[in-house]
């Protein structure tokens, strides 16, 4: 088991948690919990996987992604209220999820041989998707439109992946710290409430959109 | 023309009928008729497709299936009044189509050397898939949330066809026997109202959901 | 630079703009705005890749398409207030794109050896997809289904291609002249207010259906 196989582990373990307490959030029933918690898990590697065309995608010859997803929901579930309590929880393991899918996707697209802004694009992808799918699934507005900070966190923290590559720190730190800056980012952006500096002037931005949906 | 050609065939046509009553029902001009037929039937199989890397995807390499699609579009539309009278034509249709098609995509599975547990969630996909796109196309609550015992009838089939080939049963039998575990699963699911069991109590599952929405 | 490539600049560049001004009249932040016009111009390219089994898909390895929308957008955003007085602007933009994907579209599909029919269908995924999933993102109905002179106009194209390639007109002439009859159908169609004979009768059509969703 390699970095990026305990990487994209952890991840999918910070999804499948962070997808089951939104289900459970919406009251869905049990098969409509676990398929939330697996799209919000393994959606963006998916697509990450058939755009560049590993076949089958991930999920399908890794078993242990599979029970793992699962294993998750049982323990979320068993631990639902308490977990529902702690309202941080959510947002927290969807900030690791979002770091170390990230970190994952841009290694996938270096190994492809792809640009690095294709590579980065890639790790955004990864990171993101999953909740856009699962926000299309629960007739939400997709989070990349909602929360600004948060595909911006993953091209940070991509950006910082390459940085510290071309300033030649050895991979194994590379990985961690470019994971940790997109988490970093994306707590603070949220503690501190950080916006994109809106094109329409004052009125405008996010919370214009949101009305407007 | 072996078996799984026959059965894809026929699961095209249940589901090609099913997407036009849909359309018809939501008043949809003949264009979008069309596409929502098509939807209906290929959507699955497509997803299918692209997640285990057969390309091109079947329908484009394969014009009895477009026109099947293209045939029964217009026969529908021609006895679409008695259709739409016997309102649960629609619904069995629906029932056919997925325990036809998930058994296609279980075969396919096997065919691809991947574990029982991700052929049966490639045969729900198979079969479930397609109505999730048509229902995100008419902007309605995906229906394997809506209904719960839907993906649960093909993840039961799917089962059975994996016990029925472990007990040495011929494999030209465990074909209809499995498809038709599907189809009265579902059947019987609609006409005695079960549920899954809620995991928030009485006053939750599937109802509390769809208010929600 | 051969004549395809050409012309899916081209292309790119009109389905940016149409995206960026969608965005900016959605009130969308930067990040939204670069996200919707990406989509709306890659998107029906990377579902075509994706269905052929082109991998990586297109834009990954095409570095130009990605700075060509990048620079769309931004010279976008500086005349924005002027290009969005003209209301037209953006109609116009569209028709321009989906005309030029819709046959990239077809000659992709010949070089993949499919069925005239299959790559008439290529051809309205690459025209169309990327407007149906900015659609689905900005939670409208999707364009395919709001204005039936849309993909229509994709497929009398598709239909004049093979016509005028039957007739033995040389291919440089071709492209164009199919494209051109794309844009003019569009064009057209809103000038006059064009409609598909509604399955219906008088009330129905895309009028009855749009008040439906």
């Amino acid at each position: 088991m390699n970095i990026i196989e305990i990487m994209d582990l952890l991840g999918t373990i910070a999804f499948a948690v962070s997808g089951a307490l939104a289900a459970f959030s919406k009251r869905l029933d049990a098969f409509g919990i676990v398929i939330i918690a697996f799209v919000t898990s393994a959606g963006g590697g998916t697509l990450r996987d058939i755009l560049i065309g590993v076949k089958p995608v991930s999920w399908m010859t890794n078993m242990n992604l599979v029970y793992t997803i699962l294993i998750c929901v049982v323990i979320t579930f068993i631990f639902r209220t308490w977990l529902l309590k702690l309202r941080k929880t959510l947002f927290l393991f969807d900030a690791i999820g979002i770091g170390l899918y990230t970190i994952v996707g841009v290694e996938m697209g270096i190994q492809t041989g792809l640009h690095p802004f294709i590579c980065i694009t890639l790790g955004c992808i990864t990171a993101c998707f999953g909740g856009v799918i699962r926000d299309i699934l629960v007739n939400e507005i997709p989070v990349i439109f909602r929360k600004n900070v948060y595909a911006t966190a993953c091209i940070f923290g991509g950006g910082v992946y390459f940085l510290l590559l071309k300033v030649g720190m050895l991979e194994q730190f590379v990985f961690p710290i470019s994971a940790i800056a997109v988490i970093a980012m994306r707590v603070l952006a949220v503690v501190f409430k950080w916006q994109l500096p809106s094109p329409y002037g004052k009125a405008g931005g996010a919370q214009g959109m949101q009305t407007r949906f």
